[in-house]
C-alpha cells in the first residue's frame, strides 16, 4: 500500500528516491513501511485511515549540500518534500507532513550548535539541536544564559520557533518566533541564503540584528513554506541570579478586570515573567448551583457565583507572578507588584510561594523541588523536561482525557477580563451545543504564553487522537474543532496554530478582504517554488497546481 | 524643466496626474516647481542637481479608497509612486523618492489615532500621525501609556517604524519594526490587505498578536517596496511611575569588555532602558600625545592612553544607565547593577545622577529640567520634543560640522568591547586615510538603539549635505560614505539604513550567496508588482523593468 504524492507516478517516485539516495546515501533514504513509522502521526486526529497524512519516503540528509540535492531533484522529479526538524511537535501533527504523499526531510541529523554567546546573549544552532541539547552544550561550558524551551523539552528550538511555538520566561523570549534572529535557508530552486545580517558575507552581527537592509522575509519561513531552514540564530536570555513567586487572588468574579490590566502593566514594563492565572473555584465544582451559575447559557450568573464563593470563604481569581533578576530585584517588583494591585482591588490577598537562589543545584533539578517550597517548574526555570502532561493538568479543572488528547483548540483572544468573559460564554455555550459537557466554564481561565495576548483553550472530551480512538470519535472531535474555529471567526478571534489536518480550517478564519493575505503569500509562494514542492499546504499556503487541496 | 519618471512620456504623465485628481481630487495633486519643494529633500547629498531625487508629482489622498483609487492609475500608465507619512526623515532623505520622477503619495491627510487601549498597550494609527499628536492624544485622554519617539518628533510612528527607526526606552519599544503589531497595506494591485489578526474579519486582537496564521509577510513593508502602509498598530510602553539614572565610570581602556558585557546583561534581563556610552578622555583631546596614542594607525595605543587617563584622574569609560519602573524598583535595579558591575570591574565608581518620580509637571516639561537635577531628556521620557542637535552634540567628541551634517555611515557591529575597539580602528584609519580627521578615535562609543546591537557612527566634516555645500562637496562626502560602506562590508559589517542615494551602495553589502536575499526579494516583488509602480529602488529592491537603474 504504497502512498505516493499526488499526481506522481510510480516510475517518477522511484527516480526520485535514486536521486535522494544519491544525495544522502543509500541508507538514510527510507521507503518501507516499517521505516517510515517514525514518520506518522501517532496521534493522528484524521478519521478515515484512507486520508492519514502519511509519508511517501524520507531522507536523512547530514549537510546544506545535501539539503539542496535534494530540493534539486525533487524540483526534477516534482516530488514534494516537507522538512522536519525534531518532528516531535506531537500536538501539531508531530512528523507526518502537511500533505499526504510528501517525502519527508528529516534534518534530525543536522544537530550542531555552532555558537553560543553569553557575552552577547544568543545561539545558533541547526535544526536537529534538542532543547535537551542545547541546554547540555551551556551547561558543560558554564555559560551564564538561559534557553528559553517548550515543554516538553524534546523538541528544539528552530522547529519550534517555526512553528511559532513559545515558552515560559521572560515575555520578549517566550514569543520564539520573535526571538529569532537570523535564518539560512535553502530555498526551493537549491540555493541558500540568509536573512538578517548573514546576508553580509563573514558576518560578524548575524545574531545581534535581525532584520538586514531592505525588506526582511524572515516572517515567511514560521509556519510557512517557502524555504527549509538550515540555520537559526535565537536570543538568549541572560542566566537571572534569582527566582521568585508570589501568588495573588481577587475576591469577585469583577475583580479580574482590574487584575489582568495590572499584571498587563507589570508584563509590558518587563517586571515579571509568564503570569500563571487559575480560579480558585474549582473547589465548588461538585457543587450543583456553582456549576449552573457558571455555565448559565448566555453568560455567567456573576452574582450568584460572587455569592457562593464568599459563603465558601473562596477568591474567584488567582495569578501566580514569577520574578526573574537578583534577589534584591526581584523582591522590589513583588512589593511593587502588591501596591499596585492593591491600589486597583484593595481586598486582593498576596501570598509569598517561592524565593530560591539560581542556579539551582543539581540535586534541586532532580527532585524538582526545594524543601519547604512549591514545586519547581523546570521550564519556568530554562530548564528542558519532558513533564508537559503535568503542565496540561496543573488545573483543578483541567479533565482527565484532556491529558492524553493531542488535539485542542487554542484561540487568540484579547489579553483583557472581557476578552476572557466572553470566550468563557461563547465557547463554553458551544460546546454545550454540541452536548460535549461543561469543559468550558465561567471560571476557565486562558494562558499568557504569548506577552500581549490570551490563548484560550477549548478542550473536549470525546476521544481526540488517543490510541483508543475509533474513525467514529476522530471524525466527531474534527467536527468540534470547526466548530470551535467557526464559532471563533465569527466573533473576531482565530487559532495561532493548526495541526496539518486542521490548517485548511484554521486558515479559513483570516478571511479579510477575500482572503487578501493568504492569495498574497500564495502569489509569493507561486514565484519562489513554481513546482510547488516545499510543504504544501503547511500554514494553509498551497501552490497553484495543489490549490485544489485546500480542504 | 519638469521632471519625468523614467520610461514615461508626458502624455502618459498628463493622463496619469489626471487620473490621480480623479481619485484624490484636483486641489491633492500638485505639479508645479514650487507647490513640489516641500518634496524635495533640502539637504540632499546628491552631488549633481540633474541627477537629485525629485518628485514628478506629488498626490495626497484622504483616504484608504483614494490610495487605491491612485495605485490602480499608477497601474495603468506605469507610473511610479513614493508614498510618505510625514516625510520627516531628513537624515535619510525626507519626503524625496526612492527614484527620480515617483510621484510622492503624500499620506498626512490621513492623521487619525484609531485606537489607544492602556488596559492591553497598544496604538493604531494612520500614516499621518506625528509623535506629537499621538502624544497629545494620550495626554489629552489620560491614558497611562508612553510613546517610544524618535528625535526630533515630528517625524511619526508610522514612518519611522517603515524606515525602521528607534527610540529611547526599554529594548522592547525601542525597536520601532519590532513593536509593529499588524498593518493594513493597499498593495501595488490596489488591494486592501491586513496582516497579523487584522486578516480575521472584525479581529478582536489585531493589536495583540502580531504573526496569524501561515506565514506573515509583515517584515517586507518595512524599508521596503511591497506595499502602501494605511494602518498601523505598534505596541506601548506602560507609563513608569518613576525614571532613575546613574552614572558608571571605568578606568582602564580594558575594562570596556567587562562593563558591556554587564550591561548587556541588565539590558536583555530588560532591567534598564538604553545605556547611554561614552568616554570622559574627550578631554584629554587638547594634548597630542593623548591624541596620537588614541588614534594610532593599526590600533590605539592603550598602554599609554590608560596611563595619560591615569594620571589626568580620569576614568576611560562611561556609561550612562537609565530605569523605569517605581521608585522602589529602579533603586533596586541601579543597586543590582552597582554590585554586579563592581564584581566585574572592582575599580568602578557609581554616581547617582536623576531619580524623577513620574509623571512629569507641565513646568518640568517644559523647563526640561528639574532643580539639582541634570537635564532631562525628553525622548527617554517617552515625550516628543525638537532637541535632536543637542542629542547629536552631546558627545564632546562630536564636530560641530555633524551637527548640521545630514549623512553619515551607521553600521551594526557587535555589542562588545572587541566589536568597538576593532571598529574604532578601522574606521578610524580609513577615514585618516582619506585625510578626514580624526572623528574615529580610540574612544569614540557606539549608540546601543537597537537592544541586541551596537550602531558604531562614522561622521566627517567635508560638508554633508549642509545648505553651503557644493556638488564638489558632495561627491567628495559620497566617496568617503561609499569607502566607509566598503571597509565595513569587507569586516563584515553593514549599514542598516540609507538614504535613497545610498540605498544600492548600502544593499551592495549584503550580497551572500551571489546577492541570494536580494535575488530572492526581487523575485517576490516581480511577482505582487509586475509593474514595478511601488517605490523603484527602496531598500535596493527594484522592479525588473528598472533593475538597470541599480546605482
Amino acid at each position: 500500500m504504497a502512498v505516493l504524492p499526488p499526481g506522481v507516478s510510480a516510475e517518477a517516485f522511484a527516480a526520485a528516491t535514486r536521486a535522494f539516495a544519491a544525495a544522502a546515501g543509500d541508507e538514510w533514504v527510507f521507503t518501507s513501511d516499517d521505516e517510515l513509522i517514525p514518520y506518522r502521526d501517532y496521534w493522528s486526529p484524521v478519521p478515515d485511515p484512507e486520508e492519514a497524512l502519511l509519508p511517501s519516503a524520507a531522507v536523512a540528509p547530514a549537510s546544506v549540500e545535501e539539503v539542496q540535492a535534494i530540493v534539486r531533484a525533487a524540483n526534477e522529479h516534482r516530488t514534494p518534500l516537507f522538512p522536519i526538524s525534531t518532528g516531535k511537535n506531537f500536538a501539531y501533527g508531530g512528523p507526518a507532513p502537511s500533505m499526504r504523499g510528501c517525502v519527508v526531510v528529516d534534518l534530525k541529523r543536522m544537530n550542531r550548535v555552532l555558537e553560543v554567546s553569553d557575552e552577547r546573549n544568543f545561539a545558533l544552532v541547526e535544526p536537529g539541536v534538542s532543547y535537551f541539547d542545547l541546554y547540555e552544550h551551556i551547561q558543560q561550558r558554564g555559560l551564564n544564559v538561559w534557553i528559553d524551551c517548550a515543554n516538553p523539552g524534546w523538541g528544539g528550538p528552530l522547529g519550534n520557533t517555526l512553528d511559532r511555538g513559545m515558552g515560559f520566561t521572560l515575555g520578549y523570549y517566550r514569543d520564539h518566533a520573535g526571538a529569532m534572529h537570523g535564518v539560512e535557508v535553502v530555498l526551493a530552486n537549491g540555493e541558500v541564503m540568509r536573512t538578517g545580517m548573514g546576508a553580509v558575507p563573514d558576518s560578524r552581527t548575524w545574531q545581534d540584528y535581525r532584520y538586514a537592509f531592505g525588506p526582511d522575509p524572515s516572517g515567511l519561513f514560521p509556519q510557512g513554506n517557502f524555504g527549509i531552514v538550515t540555520k537559526m540564530g535565537v536570543r538568549l536570555m541572560p542566566a537571572p541570579e534569582h527566582y521568585r513567586t508570589g501568588l495573588v487572588t481577587v475576591p469577585k468574579r469583577a475583580d479580574l478586570r482590574p487584575l489582568i490590566a495590572a499584571v498587563n502593566y507589570l508584563s509590558d514594563l518587563f517586571m515579571i515573567g509568564e503570569p500563571l492565572y487559575g480560579s480558585p473555584l474549582g473547589r465548588l465544582w461538585g457543587d450543583a448551583e456553582f456549576r449552573e451559575a457558571a455555565t448559565r447559557r448566555g453568560g455567567a450568573n456573576a452574582e450568584e457565583m460572587d455569592r457562593l464563593a464568599a459563603a465558601a470563604g473562596l477568591h474567584s481569581w488567582q495569578v501566580e507572578l514569577q520574578f526573574l533578576g537578583s534577589e534584591g530585584t526581584t523582591l522590589a517588583n513583588w512589593d511593587y507588584a502588591k501596591s499596585l494591585i492593591a491600589r486597583r482591588v484593595p481586598d486582593a490577598r498576596f501570598t509569598d510561594i517561592q524565593s530560591v537562589p539560581l542556579p539551582l543545584t543539581e540535586e534541586q533539578i532532580a527532585l524538582g523541588t526545594i524543601p519547604d517550597q512549591h514545586y519547581l517548574w523546570r521550564s519556568n526555570l530554562g530548564i528542558p523536561s519532558l513533564n508537559t502532561w503535568q503542565s496540561l493538568g496543573r488545573s483543578e479543572s483541567m479533565p482527565d482525557a484532556w491529558r492524553q488528547n493531542h488535539v485542542g483548540m487554542f484561540a487568540v483572544i484579547p489579553r483583557s477580563a472581557d476578552g476572557v468573559f466572553e470566550a468563557q460564554q461563547v465557547f463554553g455555550d458551544t460546546l454545550r451545543d454540541m452536548g460535549v459537557g461543561t469543559r468550558i466554564s465561567a471560571i476557565s481561565t486562558p494562558v499568557n504564553w504569548y506577552q500581549f495576548s490570551f490563548l484560550f483553550s477549548a478542550g473536549f472530551s470525546s476521544g481526540g487522537g488517543r490510541p483508543e480512538s475509533t474513525p467514529e470519535t476522530r471524525a466527531r472531535d474534527a467536527e468540534i474543532l470547526k466548530t470551535l474555529m467557526k464559532t471563533a471567526a465569527e466573533h473576531g478571534w482565530a487559532e495561532y496554530r493548526a495541526a496539518p489536518w486542521f490548517q485548511d480550517a484554521v486558515s479559513d478564519a483570516y478571511s479579510f478582504n477575500n482572503h487578501a493575505l493568504r492569495r498574497f503569500n500564495e502569489t509569493l509562494k507561486d514565484a519562489v517554488d513554481p513546482n510547488g514542492i516545499l510543504a504544501p499546504g503547511r500554514g494553509g499556503i498551497w501552490p497553484r497546481h495543489l490549490r485544489g487541496n485546500r480542504g
